[in-house]
C-alpha cells in the first residue's frame, strides 16, 4: 500500500464540502501529512458544513467559503492544485424529491462547472468524486457489485449518477485523471446532527443521546453497509494517491448491518435509549431501496482498501464525539 | 396489435419537438387518427424544428413556439393531455462537449420541469420519452440489450440518462405513466440537413444530393443500427397505447448496417456520388462508439414491433423527398 504521507507531503489539495463531515475530517488527515490544503464550502444551513468542525487545525488550512455553483470562484481556485476531493453535493432523497431543481443545480450543473474549471485551468489535477449507493437504487441483487445496474429511486441517485459519469468522460475525453467512490452509509463524528436527511446512523445516535425514542421503519431487518468516516478519507486518500483508479468506479462498504442491530449497538453503547417498530410512511416506502450490501472488492484488489474500523467501534467513537461536542451540533 | 387509429381518435396529445424530424413525422399520422394534436417547439436555429415538417397539415394542428426550459409555458400546456410525447432535446454530441451547459438545460433541467408540470397539473397523462443509444457509450457486447451497463461518451449521453430516469421516477413515485424508448440511428423525411450534427445518414444524402464527395471516418466498417422514421413513429405510438411499458425502458434497433454500406447504398439510389474513407480526427476518435447493433427483442415481445422499413426503401424514400423539397432544407 502507498505511503499516504510521502504522497502528500506538501501538495496543494482543494476538498469541496471541506467544513462538512467526509471533507473536514478528510482535511484533518491531509494536515497531519503536511499537505497545503484548502477547502472550500458554502456554509448552507442544513448542509453540513460547520466551521467547528475543523476546530483545532484552523491555522493549518485555508478556508474559502464559496458555493461550487460560483463557475468563476472555481475557475480561480482550482488552479495550482495536484488534487481535487470534490466531496460537495447534496445527500438529501427527501429534499431532491421535494426541490428537483436545487438537487439538480449542485449535483449536476455545479460537477460540470468544476469539470469545466480543470478542463480550462489545471487539467494536471487528480480528482476523487464521491458518488452513492443510491445510484444503485433498489439492488437487482446482493452483494451490489459495480455491474449492476443503475436504476435510482430518487432525484438525488440520478443526478449523482450524472455527476459522476461528466467525471469519468472528462478523465476519458480529456485526459483529466478522476475517479468515483460509490459511498454507502458513512457515520462518524463531525457529521451534521440537525436532521435526518442525509445519514441515518447518526440520527439514530442523536435521538439516543436525546433520549428519544428511536422509530424504525419496517420490521427493522432493512440491512445497510456501513462505514466508519475514517476508512472512507482512506480509500479517498488511496483512491488519490493510486494511477490504477484513472477513469474507474469503485464501491466502499463491507460492515453491513440491520437497522435494528445498528440501533441496540447504539443503545447499548450509550447506556440508555429505546426503539419501536414502526409502519413504513406513504412517502418514504417508495423511496425505500431495501437491503443493500456492496461487494467492495475491486477497491480491495486495486488499493489493498478494506474497513478496518468495525461497527461497535465506530458507534463508540461517534458516541464520545458528540456526547464531548454536543453543543456545536445540536 | 392495438387499433391505434382507435386508440388516438379525438384525443388530447402534445409532442414537444413537434416541429422536429420525429414529431412532425408522428403528428402526421395523430392526425390522420383524428387526435387533437398540439406542437410544442422552440424554432432554435441549428436543432431541428422546421415550420415547413407540417406542410400540409397545418390547419388540423395546434402549433405552440416555446421553449420546453419555460416552467410556467408548459404548466399551462400540459393541461388536459391525454398524451405527451416527450421528444425536445439536444443530440448533438459534439455541441454537448463544446457547450455543455446548453445540453443539461434542455436534456436535464427542461425535463425534470416538465414532469414537474405532470406532477402538479396532470398526474393522468401517458408520456412517451425518447432516450437515445448513447446512454450505453461504447458496447460491451452485441447485441446490446436494456440490461446493458450505461457509460456514456459524451455529455450528451450523460444527460439523456438522468433525462429518461427522471420519468421512469416519476413513474415510479407518482405514478405518472411514463416509458422510454431508446432511439438508434433514425433517418428519413423531415430531418434537418444544414449541419451532420444530428445524424450521420441524412447528413450522408445530402452530400449525395450535393455531389460533395462523402468523407467516412475510419475504415467504413462501423456498424450503425438504423431506423426509418416511420418505424420509430409506429414504436411510439404502439408504446404510448398500451399499459403494459408503463415504468420501461426499450431498445429500438433492428436495421444493422455498416456506413461503407449506408454510403454505398445512398450514391446508388442517387444515382451518382463518391465517397473516400478518412482517418479518424482526434476529437471524434475520443468519443466515437464502435460498432452499435440494438438487440429489439423486448420490445417486440411487449408490443410486437418490429422495424417494417428496409435500408434501401427508406433511404429511397428520404431521396425522393429532400429531392423534392430541398428549398425548405438546405
Amino acid at each position: 500500500m502507498k505511503d499516504l504521507g510521502k504522497t502528500f507531503k506538501n501538495k496543494d489539495v482543494l476538498i469541496t464540502g471541506g467544513l462538512g463531515f467526509i471533507g473536514s475530517t478528510l482535511a484533518r488527515r491531509l494536515v497531519e501529512y503536511g499537505a497545503k490544503t484548502t477547502l472550500v464550502d458554502s456554509l448552507i444551513p442544513q448542509y453540513g458544513g460547520n466551521i467547528f468542525n475543523i476546530h483545532g487545525i484552523e491555522d493549518r488550512v485555508k478556508v474559502n467559503i464559496a458555493d461550487v455553483r460560483d463557475e468563476h470562484g472555481m475557475d480561480y481556485l482550482i488552479q495550482g492544485k495536484e488534487y481535487l476531493f470534490n466531496l460537495a453535493g447534496t445527500l438529501s432523497h427527501t429534499d431532491s424529491m421535494v426541490d428537483p431543481y436545487t438537487d439538480l443545480e449542485i449535483n449536476c450543473r455545479a460537477q460540470l462547472s468544476i469539470l469545466e474549471s480543470c478542463r480550462k485551468f489545471n487539467r494536471d489535477v487528480k480528482i476523487v468524486f464521491s458518488g452513492t449507493r443510491g445510484q444503485y437504487g433498489k439492488a437487482d441483487y446482493l452483494p451490489v457489485d459495480e455491474k449492476h445496474p443503475m436504476h435510482p429511486t430518487d432525484i438525488n441517485g440520478i443526478n449523482n449518477m450524472a455527476g459522476e459519469w461528466y467525471h469519468i468522460l472528462y478523465n476519458n475525453v480529456y485526459g483529466i485523471r478522476a475517479t468515483s467512490l460509490r459511498l454507502t452509509n458513512t457515520f462518524g463524528p463531525r457529521h451534521q446532527m440537525k436532521h435526518h436527511k442525509q445519514g441515518i446512523i447518526n440520527w439514530f445516535v442523536r435521538l439516543a443521546l436525546d433520549g428519544t425514542e428511536i422509530k424504525i421503519f419496517g420490521d427493522g431487518k432493512q440491512i445497510r453497509d456501513c462505514n466508519y468516516v475514517d476508512d472512507v478519507v482512506e480509500a479517498l486518500l488511496l483512491a488519490a494517491a493510486s494511477e490504477d483508479t484513472n477513469g474507474q468506479i469503485f464501491n466502499l462498504g463491507g460492515i453491513p448491518a440491520n437497522l435494528e442491530e445498528i440501533v441496540k449497538t447504539i443503545i447499548s453503547l450509550n447506556g440508555t435509549g429505546s426503539y419501536k417498530l414502526v409502519p413504513f410512511p406513504e412517502n418514504s416506502k417508495k423511496i425505500e431501496i431495501g437491503d443493500y450490501i456492496a461487494d467492495h472488492s475491486k477497491i480491495k484488489k486495486a488499493l489493498g482498501w478494506e474497513p478496518k474500523v468495525e461497527l461497535k467501534e465506530g458507534l463508540q467513537k461517534t458516541i464520545d464525539y458528540y456526547k464531548e461536542h454536543k453543543e456545536h451540533y445540536w
